[in-house]
């Protein structure tokens, strides 16, 4: 997706240990009518692939799945970190190894919000090591869901989770695809 | 709002100590098209009030706040809890004691998205005991920015701390505002 990948090239910063900083527009502030295209180009992506429900988790990927939810008419949930008082019973959970933090958080699905019946497209901000997608496709499996695929921001190409999921049979959409990264340019794929 | 106020007759669940569940709408699942409609309802309040930014607090504000965001053309920030590896800098930090998980964080927002130059609407999902709310006032002010006031899905009106807010002058508006609540019921205010 061109205007975002241009934004990158303009305001994104790297920083050792490939990381992407895109606090500016995309997850410290939040560049809304850049997001409500993203939202579009997601739902153009899944136009008639049966999609009712959105998950991702909290809290970066909330923005990028609430407008691709309103686009498409669907509602989305977010998975939570480590435990909350306003959940109660039953839930799903899993555990997701984060990239950025280098630490293991439990995520949780309340029972109430996802189920057989649902067909479920996972968005989220990043896709780096891919462990925060296999937690969320562990999240939908659980609930006897259908998985639609996924819609990715920002994917670091060069980490190879996103091919590892495309080969085997996962669908995975990313706005912007970074093939290469250096100390001061990012390569897109195209 | 009346389609929230009905919204949380139908589908929130009380619990002990005072908690609305709305988890099937509002912070967990989101319902998207009733988010857009409370969006619009929030930058109708705020139109003509010349704010040029929204800060709300990771997680459940931030949804609210991207739709209010959008239809009013400004960017939205979400103050991060914790410290995190992707913001480096500057920052301006407080402390926010959360009603409901009962324990306090700490709470940042990178200089360099907000300073002196902005008009800050804040934006949160519950106003309870009124405590992230004066974390994010704090932060406004540590920027040097002006505050044109709060929006806030659901108050606690019982709880007082919107009334005291409005009582030093700001300007809080409360989508649905609780002024009783049992068991098995809640009374709004009129």
């Amino acid at each position: 997706m061109k205007i975002l990948e241009e934004r990158i090239e303009k305001e994104g910063k790297i920083y050792p240990g490939n990381i992407v900083k895109v606090g500016t527009f995309l997850n410290h502030q939040l560049d809304t009518t850049l997001l409500m295209q993203m939202g579009e180009e997601i739902a153009r992506l899944y136009d008639g692939e049966g999609v009712n429900k959105i998950l991702t988790v909290e809290s970066s990927g909330i923005a990028i799945a609430v407008f691709a939810g309103y686009k498409m008419g669907v509602p989305v949930v977010f998975a939570k970190k480590g435990e909350t008082k306003n959940i109660r019973g039953d839930v799903y959970s899993t555990e997701i190894e984060s990239f950025t933090h280098k630490r293991t958080y439990n995520v949780i699905v309340s029972k109430e919000v996802m189920g057989p019946d649902d067909k479920v497209l996972i968005v989220d901000d990043f896709l780096a090591n891919g462990k925060a997608l296999e937690g969320l496709m562990d999240i939908v499996k659980q609930a006897g869901a259908e998985l639609a695929g996924c819609a990715i921001a920002i994917e670091k190409g060069f980490q190879g989770a996103g091919d590892r999921l495309r080969n085997k049979g996962v669908r995975v959409e990313s706005l912007a695809l970074i093939d290469e990264m250096t100390d001061d340019s990012v390569k897109f794929r195209r």
